[in-house]
């Protein structure tokens, strides 16, 4: 099945918003309902590790969207990354990144008027709550955050392939919108400390806008802090690197051994590993 | 294979009556054990955690019990939303909503039976714990609640609709019963907050009633709060919305480039995609 | 493949000796290592969760090691319900249950083994740690715990049947040993506060027997509490009630659905759904 | 598809490097953000849950990177007892083994330098973080540690052969790097007590060297202590005896019930069962 340019779009879009309204959701849940729950004895509180599996669960959830209209990249840096490497044509990619960005702001928004009515009982002057919708670093200066994104993001991109390339993963092609959310799901347990595992351009830019418009003190755009952009750069540098690694460890030999493989057992059209 | 209507009933009313037995039953564990482990060094309680975990597993139970024979709705709003899209006869939804009423409270019955010795313990008067069986709000007031029991029902329809769209998830059919109930634990992650995630009329009116008639007092019906009836109205209106959200955005490109696709290749009877 | 009643015997044994081996050491790491970090700043306690999770591992692990040679039973109200519904004969049941508590045995010995030089420093006289072995009531008498287990393995045996089915669960049989310890990990989640979620008598006898053998005092067998015979005759009742619940309202539904289905589409040998 | 000892040494190599960034990264979070979380609100320590489940997740992404180019080892006492059990050729063993003990080195040298900017807040003297590395006994003394790996490591190996097992297990190939990943959670919920579940020289070792080498204190090598020995000895006796039990008990019957099979419905060249 082939989709036009629009459908790709609108389905990014869809994709995004729905990533953004589980993940910024999972954490609006574990801020505002910190300590006090509503009422007694009620418990909605789930930590960190409700924060992990719930973010996993959102790239879930937009995949099964997005997945075949779009190919659901719900991510500037994949989309370059896969660019980069010649598998997604560069004339796509910045319809995809708008819709992605875009999504994601709707995303966030929806979550703010979900939790608005509590919201404004726990930080009535929007001054601390911005790390709802986007990501601060755990200690000040660029190259911490960069590396930590870097890291994360290249983890991701590597992965993707590993998951992705029909050469290395043939059984297990149902799995894949489950076992990225998975990998979503290991960075923030690995890598979450740092910079709040951002490792999306559109997943921290896009709320981070909303945040601004909608009024939110010190939220890493407005406030002189320079934080927006370590989640730009530092996911764009590292999905381009853990491409090139998975590449060149991984992908390569797979090529090499299917060509000799292929050579050995003949063109038959219909072998079924050519598929 | 083809089911009688009363078979489909009766597929509904256990499996909803388990979707409750497990649903109730974690919260049950969380609010009557929480702070006193009843033998010294004997933990019971996992916290938020474990009730969305919980709910979760109950949804995959619910379905894994009735999917066969009835379709495993469990839902009211889901039922009217796959009405309103033409996935559903009217004629069946009356029985199929009364079964799902009927289950949701048997099953709370029993939740009711299982903990009773301990829950005389810890709330003799049945005055704090309705909560076990239904959903509060966090804020009073009408829209708080209903604006996020209709973002949390459109999440579910449509992710329902995407995970069961034969042409948006073909080698993935298998998994439908798992990954819907990661959609519920991703909602109870994410939007479990403002009121309980009820997202379901049947799962949360059924307990209110049995709440009411075993003698729970604040149960949001009798208790002149009008708690009751937002998450009826709630899900039913998000349903709607979920499903023509999905269609609209998702649904609709894959019906038309699967028909451009069948225009390419021809009506050939046997060919697999169609089916 | 067809195995002899040796091969499954040591089958049932190695596979309930596993189940234990894990269960047993999830709620050792819980009890043992409770408040007391063993080096500053680790931490080994995952509480409530991690023991729910742990257990549905240890089944999952259990079936992985038993399911293709003896269909890995693991407990004898499962082997005792299969055998009252005519789905497993009667001669074999008696080396199966010995198979089972003898395997339940050796598993808690070696819990104890592992974890001995931790186990004399937290408890040095042995008397309030039975409850890693076997299951204790929350709240004295016979019915609350009673009616605890005939409903957790209600549920328990209704859910194998209805995951096992084939004509319920046609493309998921892959998945039939993840989604039976999904069932074990939902039962401890939603039914694990009044008795502890034995729902197995060998898992609960057969350590039990062990903690009397190695000095452990509250054990529920010497002391006179009476306490180990609910945890056998409630699984027991309470699968075979499940058993007839599956088959009355789904399995009969089934049946005569496929029947009818069989009829009009003919007796074509290689029609697949007759396998 | 046939690679060279080359392209499996650096699919060995960077799959345990991606295992240690994830198990060890894990670690880091819990210990380095113990207490004080970053900014106000923001939580990122999901304590020994979020350990046992991202160490999984770890063995799910290393075995989605080696898994097909080198089956995914990741661990000199996999690689020693297929070796011991005829399953892999001895002479790639030494290969296996220091691409493995590279990797795990490398990979955690990365986890430093992520999180270096916020270690040297936590721990400027690097005096008592060496276990986010390598792990430590509860208990001091060889015996307590050997048994807890032996074990632990037995059960490994006797669920990865029957997990791998196509006589065991037909169905779930697809499923064979989660429920590996499954089986590490289960360790570490049931069997993390006592010595930190090495369950792998590699992984112990190669980050025990990089901590000697970037100046931890108390590292188990330098120390005196001795530590470093165990979880290189007792896994690899252990993986030797869980292999040798699953041959014994299981897979022994299942080849002469698979013999039996074949000689009963001959030889067919295209019977599936023989594949």
């Amino acid at each position: 099945m082939r989709f036009t340019l629009s459908q790709e779009f609108w389905a990014e879009f869809f994709g995004t918003m729905v990533l953004l309204l589980f993940g910024a959701g999972v954490v609006a849940m574990v801020q505002l309902f910190g300590s006090n729950p509503p009422i007694p004895g009620q418990i909605v509180n789930g930590g960190y590790t409700n924060i992990t599996l719930g973010w996993g669960f959102a790239v879930i959830m937009g995949i099964y969207i997005a997945g075949t209209v779009s190919g659901a990249h719900l991510n500037p840096a994949v989309t370059i990354a896969l660019a980069a490497t010649g598998r997604f044509p560069w004339a796509k990619a910045p319809a995809y990144i708008i819709a992605q960005v875009l999504g994601a702001f709707l995303g966030a928004a929806i979550v703010f008027a979900v939790y608005y009515a509590k919201w404004i009982q726990v930080d009535p002057t929007l001054s601390n709550t911005a790390g709802v919708f986007s990501t601060f670093p755990a200690v000040p200066g660029f190259w911490p955050g960069f590396i930590d994104q870097v890291v994360g993001t290249a983890l991701l991109m590597a992965l993707i392939l590993a998951i992705g390339d029909k050469l290395n993963n043939k059984q297990g092609a149902a799995f894949a919108p489950l076992v990225v959310g998975f990998v979503v799901m290991a960075i923030g347990m690995s890598f979450g400390g740092m910079h709040g595992y951002a490792i999306n351009p559109a997943r921290d830019f896009g709320p981070r806008l909303f945040s601004v418009l909608a009024g939110f003190q010190n939220n890493g755009l407005t406030d002189g802090s320079g934080v927006w952009l370590i989640p730009i750069i530092g996911p764009i540098v590292g999905a381009i690197l853990g491409a090139l690694a998975y590449d060149l460890v991984i992908g390569r030999s797979l090529i090499r051994a299917h060509a000799k493989h292929e050579e050995i057992s003949g063109t038959d059209p219909t072998h079924k590993e050519t598929v």
